[in-house]
């Protein structure tokens, strides 16, 4: 992987391009007008979090996944479809090590997990608000002229589910997924269309206590994969803010939503860029300008100058610290009010992690979402979530060189028989061992013992059981010690012996 | 679950039916063309295992899910997709503990994870045998004109990944993959349209030690369930059987696929109904009775007494049943030569595992596919593999009873302040519990101690930690025992030597 590349990908792809070419420390984005003209060309990562990556293998690969499909055939196009990822067994090993440190997490909280189909119908993200994640949707109809999608985001089949209960669900739900979810955007080549996702959702908790303790298991994440409060911060902010200031305004409460969506978007276009957006949508420039004014407070301090006292915005968000120093989190969080999040259905807090050196898209992203469910026709049910993109993630792990090596199958041993007449005892042998508890490789072909050794060292066992003539003979097998390289012969007896012991 | 319900729809259902209402003991299928009038109505399973089941949830929802979209949507359909399934937390529950032997008996066996993606270009699939799960694709066009389809298997993926990398994978391969599939089809109501399978593929072993260890494999997971030889059998043959057959009477070998899969289809359907697959094929109905009359053979001497002392099928499969009888499973396997799968690509020994009470469609299926490859362009490999779907296995441990319960969370221990002001240390305490390896669900909202022993006791927790005043002021918390009921204070700063003496 050429690191400079991927450098350069990150710089130009990131919404934090002002911030990570400024002297500014902290990683804190600098949030101006100025700022926007610079990232206007830049695609929103949109949806819960900035899900697609720049895909390095993609762009090696250039356009063969574009060639029309050939009907003669005489070889088929090798590539996954275009913007999605094949896992040979490395890269599933790391994929199942993010995955266990994830469910680690959301165990240790107390959180189940739940799943739901990858396809849905289409009208669970019909929404208007002009996200990103409603307009690249993955959509098709099916052959019963269904019109489905491969889900973007979870949040709405976690909803989907809850209604489905009709209320039968003892509340409060502490719940937890690792779907892949889609997107289709025609323009921008290289960015892949799928990525896993982790979410965890607190149903039926209306205090920022559910925020804080959904922000604590991300930040146990973190600790536990080895990054510290010097590598990841979480942005906090409220959609009250917003509300507060149109309601100051006059503007009528269901504006709230799309003028999320909208001010969101000012972070990657100038404002001439939606300058129609804003005016379908009734909303003068001067508010926006207002609206824009008040999300460049960077303190708690600074917004309750600027909202008043009696704030709810601000006393939301200050208990919401006050929680996290309770976890000992505080170190990772710190307020910001220019972060909005592109999905039309957040109510209240929202949040953001990002990495500290500004070079990489956001990590993780969520917020509350108190009427998402009123929307779907259901009860109104406070809930507050997040997702957690499998790509960005591994990208700063990677960066930081904090990943461990995935090159060893975990095989312990490869049982081997000297000759053809051997084979079956071998296949005893190998039985034992895994009764025992062994992951253990036969090898199932005739081959030299200098091939065994060989793929042993590969595959990165720590023995080699060899079945030969004479120990045979005597009810023994020698096992060689890969790592020191040391041999001796073991009864067949007491191979399970020899197992515990080596443990 | 109505289970005579239940029961009716796996006879109506089931290629055993004949066998089920027979007296015939040990559940040998009756392969006989009078019993094909019986099952006309049935469709076919196909594919490399019989991928869906009679969905009972569906066929209660009735309709529902049919209705078209609502524009107006005063309420979403909170169904999913028809054919799909929610996991609720006690779903997924289970489906965690399947997907963890499953991978436990992978892991043991020395085989490493690998996956794919869920949309796979339809090429992929592209084949003219008439199987089931080419016919029944669940494909359309994408936005960029590209045909695509939700993988109906995952042998042709495994396939392309192996090809892509163009001999660079040091061979064998011993893989696996939990992967979803698709299947579309119109005709039946309540059917299942996307089934989890375990797939389990050796690459780059020419002999039936490959097959034996994958038979092993399979076995072994039986047995860790809790499923003897007496509830599963394992049936096998060698479509060298067919081989031999065609070329014996002059038919060119490029009629074997098709006649495969059309001779798998006469299981289910009269030989009136596909004769006119049978003209087109080319195929003297003479030669399909003579192929009929070698597949009632049950025994590999009888076989032998037909195709000759020569037959390499009868030596594979001799050689075959040796090895079983190394790895200890003879009691599972048996030779039918009526077992043929459906998927064109198999080669030499196939076979299939099924429940010997004759009640359920085949559990999982499998055999050699040595020229996929070639047919993709590939270099002709030497290939074996199953696939184990995620239906019929759980329905067969329902009905023997050997499921354990999933209804507890796994939480350990629930965390409740008694007041706000404690909430705090409640936090605190909570964290100490969970970085001791406890699963800690605490509680967010103010509630009544009276609620938050009834909520312990319904997610199945094993302790309940209070935070309470006067205890808080002695540096101590109240651990209620959910199990006996014993109630006892232990210091905060003790809690993690109390979760070490409580393991």
């Amino acid at each position: 992987m050429n690191r400079i590349v991927v450098f350069l990908f990150a710089m130009i792809s990131s919404r934090r391009l002002v911030a990570a070419l400024a002297p500014t420390a902290g990683g804190n984005r600098v949030f101006s007008r100025t700022s926007f003209a610079l990232q206007a060309s830049k695609p929103s990562g949109g949806g819960r979090v900035s899900g697609a990556v720049q895909d390095q293998n993609l762009l090696d690969k250039t356009t063969k996944q574009d060639s029309p499909q050939q009907k003669g055939r005489p070889q088929l196009d090798t590539n996954p479809p275009k913007g999605t990822r094949d896992f040979y067994p490395q890269d599933m090993r790391l994929r199942t090590w993010l995955f266990d440190h994830w469910r680690a997490v959301a165990k240790s909280f107390g959180f189940s997990e739940y799943d739901a189909p990858v396809l849905e119908s289409e009208a669970l993200y019909v929404r208007k608000a002009g996200e990103e994640v409603t307009t690249q949707l993955y959509n098709f109809v099916d052959k019963g002229d269904r019109a489905v999608a491969l889900r973007p985001e979870m949040t709405p089949s976690l909803a989907r589910m809850v209604m489905a209960q009709k209320g039968g669900l003892p509340m409060p739900l502490k719940w937890y997924s690792i779907p892949q979810c889609w997107r289709y955007e025609r323009m921008t080549r290289g960015r892949r269309r799928e990525h896993f996702q982790w979410n965890m959702d607190v149903w039926g908790v209306a205090g920022p206590e559910a925020e804080a303790e959904l922000m604590a298991a991300m930040v146990t994440f973190f600790e536990n994969v080895g990054l510290t409060a010097e590598d990841v911060g979480i942005k906090v902010n409220s959609r009250l803010v917003i509300g507060e200031v149109l309601d100051s305004l006059g503007i009528p409460e269901e504006k709230f939503a799309v003028t999320c969506v909208l001010v969101d978007k000012l972070e990657k276009v100038p404002i001439e860029a939606i300058q129609g957006d804003l005016e379908e949508l009734g909303l003068d420039r001067s508010v926006v300008e207002k609206l824009l004014d008040v999300l460049t407070n960077k303190s708690l301090d600074a917004l309750k100058g600027t909202l008043g006292e009696d704030s709810q915005a601000v006393k939301e968000l200050s208990q919401f610290m006050t929680l996290c120093e309770a976890y000992n989190i505080q170190n990772w969080i710190l307020f910001d009010a220019s972060v909005v999040r592109g999905l039309a259905y957040y109510t209240g807090i929202v949040f953001e992690a990002f990495d500290r050196r500004g070079e990489l898209r956001a990590i993780a992203g969520g917020g509350r979402y108190d009427k998402l469910l009123e929307t779907f026709g259901g009860v109104q049910t406070p809930a507050a979530g997040f997702g957690f993109g499998d790509a960005v993630i591994v990208e700063l792990l990677k960066e930081r060189d904090v990943l461990p090596s995935f090159e060893s199958t975990g095989v312990d041993t490869v049982v081997f028989a000297m000759n053809q007449d051997l084979y079956a005892p071998a296949v005893g042998v190998a039985s034992v061992l895994r009764k025992a508890g062994q992951s253990v490789d036969v090898v199932l072909e005739g081959k030299k013992l200098k091939w065994v050794f060989k793929h042993a060292d590969r595959i990165g066992a720590k023995y080699c059981v060899v079945v030969g003539a004479d120990e045979y003979l005597n009810g023994e097998v020698a096992i060689k010690d890969l790592s020191g390289g040391a041999q001796k012969s073991v009864k067949i007896d007491d191979l399970s012996n020899w197992v515990s012991d080596e443990q």
